[in-house]
């Protein structure tokens, strides 16, 4: 395949005080970030001016670390914090054009208020709204929805692709111009143009018609982060963007040849999906400077919250009685994410780490692309995973926020703009058309119509 | 009882073209409306700007009218609009001080969801944020939502009861100050001042603790519609505010002594409870121009739409075969709204009322209190049910929208304030303070603590 050219994607993922675990700690970090309205709104202005195309808020239906240990809890920063919904509706009054893409799990929502909510976002924000299609997999939130244990691997996937489906249904309730508003006549809509979906399937029975209008975009973007085998299957029926974490050119290059491969037999083109991964970078304007700056952050890691990390990762199995400084053990498959879990051994394998050194390692971007250096080198790696079709474009994970969004604006997307990797301007109306996503066409309108 | 002095509270319930069924029909309506985000800012910048406690949003998860004949169906226009919660936040970007009052129904949500939710628009706007707790009795909803029939009255009701009951546990998960956010220590929270709710009820299994810290009003305020002796009693147990129906001073009274009368053996105080019933104001500057307003409006009801509106408000059943020019006949008691029945049957009865005169009386208000007159003849109305305690301020429903809030604030709110009755200026940072609401006590911390 002959190197690609164009342009890539960029999303900027809003971690409250900053993607490094100990973020929070920093001297830069605004410590309340996660329930301060004023430190999104300064970043999603930061993120539109830099015209990347979306903010991206990751979410949980439950106080994340309450599946480990209790004491290392207390260090945890993402305990508390503002609802996506919520947010990003918020944000969409405060901005223009960038893309607001917010997670809710299949696995504890009714399909019909997913849909209704991403719709009513997607009209306020006038065509700016992706959804974050997730699979939850921690006890402790599926104890928050009566339930003693969460969905096993098979069964939530079942139940995401048929969520993915009555919702996309959903927001095909309406053709674009069903309302015509006559006064004169008093027809508020045309009948003809109304669809009642009637679903009935293993896991939902949805009537509709959905009690919002088609979207400006048709429908909001969808975006997917699962890896596993069965995520990539979704992800290649239903995802419009794939969010992904591969360490290594490799491994991004398979997955990218793999997941595209999949689309055709979904009667799609691999260009209706992009694939956008993590990494998480700390720029300098020298490579030392890049590398303090890592180290500082590291310094602040408590050893019990790396213990915590690494045992979260690997699938949640308690690793407190292995020694640190010793390797990870063997560990059963997990019924939690398996595509983090084989991730995450695989390389402790292959850098043979210790328990310790695997937190130290991953603890930043917390399974991430970590990337370190100057604005040159790091673009250097962006540059060669964009053109050998590894990547899309790339979700940026700012290591401490504000700043480190900041900095990845001041001193690396120059460089990219520079190599013309990078637009200098927003040239869609929508995140779709920024994107290169075309809008979907409503399924019960003829073809040709 | 001694007459009462003070002041009255106002709500703007923003129906998206106005409150009279045929609005959107209105030379003056913006048709377009329910999904026209310009408009809801105007309006809640002008309610903003003339003093109103909050705005207030209904309500349903169905298109409605789907339970009603299919021809009128056309001529509705509150068939696709924005889901409160997302346009909320997006308004409380652009506001400052009014409060935030959105409906979300206990029938078919998770109490995590909303506490969730509610919580988190509380935080984005600094203290005004308002859930209008309903239950949900049309078939068409429970068919989004994997039923073939809504719960009936009582369930519905024993289901709002534990709802409520969690959604005020899971507020409480955190006390104030339990994120400490101790940089240096790393310690981000206390973990003696976080709390497990651990509910298990005959509905919910809900273990907490909430993923959203302690919102600055404590609990959002609690709104409901209620006016059945379920409905009543569940408002005596858990809503600071009620918004209700009452056509007559007698009724209004009556109901405001019995549903205060009910707080004390919950160990509540009747301040705690504010009565806020609807009024559907028609304004002129002459009594005479307020006529032809009304007249105008009424002229643009289609019959088909007046009797599907009968239909609705009589319990659903299908009255299509009764002569328009005839009365009501007797109907079995419903099991939707029954207190919405009942009210609506005394009114035809009292009045002795066709069908067609029936729509004619309540299509403009839907039920709710009609003033047609002056500015000082409104005032004279509100006044006598304010200072009788038949009331603690109203629900504001303008027939047309934007128009209707503007001669609102521009001709009433000015006699009102002449009277000593309603605010200059906002005295309360938060919705509570201003309603005059205490902010509650976390349950888990110990009285005088």
């Amino acid at each position: 395949m002959s190197k690609r050219s164009g342009q890539l994607r960029l999303g900027a993922f809003l971690y409250p005080t900053g993607h490094h675990i100990a973020a929070w700690r920093h001297p830069d970090a605004q410590a309340d970030a996660g329930l301060n309205f004023r430190h999104y709104v300064e970043l999603a202005k930061a993120a539109e001016a830099a015209k990347f195309d979306l903010v991206f808020l990751a979410d949980g239906v439950g106080t994340r670390g309450d599946s480990v240990d209790f004491l290392s809890r207390t260090a945890h920063s993402y305990v508390a914090q503002f609802e996506p919904i919520t947010l990003l509706s918020a944000l969409a009054a405060v901005t223009e054009r960038i893309g607001l893409v917010g997670t809710a799990s299949t696995s504890f929502n009714e399909p019909y208020h997913i849909a209704r909510k991403f719709a009513s976002l997607d009209h306020i924000s006038g065509g700016r709204a992706g959804w974050n299609l997730v699979t939850s997999s921690n006890e402790h939130e599926a104890k928050n929805f009566n339930r003693d244990k969460h969905f096993d691997h098979a069964e939530r996937y079942e139940r995401a692709a048929e969520f993915a489906e009555v919702t996309a249904g959903l927001w095909d309730s309406w053709d674009d111009d069903a309302f015509v508003r006559d006064k004169a006549q008093g027809r508020f809509f045309d009948p003809d143009r109304r669809h009642v979906l009637d679903h009935k399937g293993r896991f939902f029975q949805v009537k509709g018609p959905l009690n919002v209008a088609r979207s400006p975009q048709g429908h909001p973007v969808v975006v997917q982060a699962g890896s596993s085998e069965a995520g990539r299957e979704l992800a290649a029926r239903t995802a419009e963007v794939i969010f992904t974490a591969q360490q290594t050119l490799e491994d991004a290059v398979n997955f990218y040849a793999d997941v595209k491969g999949r689309l055709e037999k979904y009667g799609r083109h691999p260009d209706d999906l992009k694939i956008m991964p993590g990494v998480f970078p700390i720029v300098g304007r020298s490579e030392s400077e890049a590398t303090e700056k890592f180290e500082e952050l590291q310094s602040l890691i408590d050893p019990k919250v790396g213990l915590a990390l690494v045992s979260g990762l690997t699938g949640g199995f308690d690793l407190s009685g292995y020694p640190l400084d010793g390797p990870i053990p063997d560990l059963p498959e997990t019924n939690a994410s398996k595509s983090r879990q084989l991730l995450t051994i695989e390389l402790a394998r292959r850098e043979n780490l210790t328990i310790r050194q695997l937190y130290l390692r991953i603890a930043g971007a917390r399974g991430h692309w970590q990337l370190v250096g100057t604005a040159e080198q790091i673009v250097d790696e962006l540059e060669e995973r964009f053109v050998n079709y590894g990547a899309d474009g790339f979700n940026v994970m700012p290591p401490v926020l504000p700043n480190g969004l900041k900095d990845f604006a001041e001193l690396v997307l120059p460089e990219l703009r520079r190599r013309g990797l990078f637009r200098d301007e927003y040239t869609g109306r929508t995140l779709r058309e920024n994107l290169g996503l075309r809008r979907p066409q409503n399924r019960y309108v003829a073809d040709g119509k």
